[in-house]
């Protein structure tokens, strides 16, 4: 008896398609203004194909919503490891973030903008995985407001400011601006720095 | 001969109602997901007595649109002619900016999430208000690099990270979070100042 070959590399490239066609379906008219009839059609597929891969629409945003925070969750981490000085685990955790943000703008948006129409169950894990990002970098700022490295008042709210600076990239970035993801990165790492303390001369 | 008394306070009543059910609605469901039926719903009208109001679900985004960005310019303008130091200037201007975008952060989102679904006349007004807000922040800076009171590499990206950081909290802002509006104005304005290189001794 002939199933589907779930985790076949054929069913891999179908799914990537559905999903490349939700971000840029809900990119252009938000989650409740898609439906799974859109989204079919722009990849090519008939509503019941799409069915054979997500149970629903809802199931294809938390999929991208996945997707996109356990990306972005390896990136800090790997920043964080990649130094055991905090100026240079910062230094990697923002340009990494903002090139990330920048390149990945059209998904990064979705998935930042649409939590509110995930199930709560899928809200519940997509909130662990934003506050295991959150807590990777905070960990970073109070390493280096421990050691002296950094002058930070309050580890928190400068945390909070540092992530929104790097997130609201995906709002702003457009690709056929003056700067490439990596010009941005560049200039928001000098300014994060600052922000906590590390003067010019330092770094 | 009876006729609509435009511009009654009334009708300006019931505008701000529709506005506010707008808001309210394009909140939950986007501005494509929401119809005029619901907006009108909401409000306690019906249809045709919106439509008495606003031609069409756009015409009240760009009212929405037009006030936020209105009220932000003159808020951004009120700080900079606060003062002749540009340290009291730039000071004023992000604890009002991000004040205003705590305080309004639902109808901030909305007004800065939904500006593709504008129509190209009414969006190149958007864009000249922001256009002029942008250029306000930036003479600001410009004035204090140029004094010296301010330490900046480049003052176009470091305005934008000043006023990305500031329209941001309208996204992660929470009325029932742990600090206020004022709380987190008071600290990111300590941050901005970091940013542009005014020590904390100085200000």
């Amino acid at each position: 008896m002939a199933s589907p070959k779930v985790g076949s590399s054929r069913a891999e490239r179908t799914r990537a398609k559905l999903r490349e066609a939700a971000v840029q379906a809900m990119s252009a008219r938000g989650f409740h203004g898609t439906t799974t009839r859109d989204i079919a059609t722009a990849a090519g597929l008939s509503t019941a194909a799409l069915y054979v891969h997500y149970a629903s629409k809802e199931e294809m945003l938390y999929a991208i919503s996945k997707d996109g925070h356990e990306e972005t969750l390896r990136i800090v981490r790997a920043a964080a490891a990649s130094s055991s000085d905090p100026v240079q685990q910062l230094r990697a955790l923002v340009h990494e973030y903002v090139v990330y943000h920048a390149r990945e703008h059209v998904s990064a948006i979705i998935v930042n903008r649409e939590l509110a129409a995930l199930e709560p169950a899928h809200l519940a894990h997509i909130r662990a995985l934003r506050s295991d990002i959150e807590k990777t970098a905070e960990d970073v700022l109070r390493a280096g407001a421990a050691s002296g490295a950094f002058q930070i008042d309050d580890v928190r709210i400068t945390m909070i400011a540092v992530m929104s600076l790097g997130l609201d990239v995906a709002r702003w970035y457009h690709d056929t601006g003056e700067w490439t993801p990596e010009d941005v990165a560049a200039r928001y790492t000098q300014l994060v720095l600052r922000l906590v303390g590390v003067s010019p001369a330092d770094h």
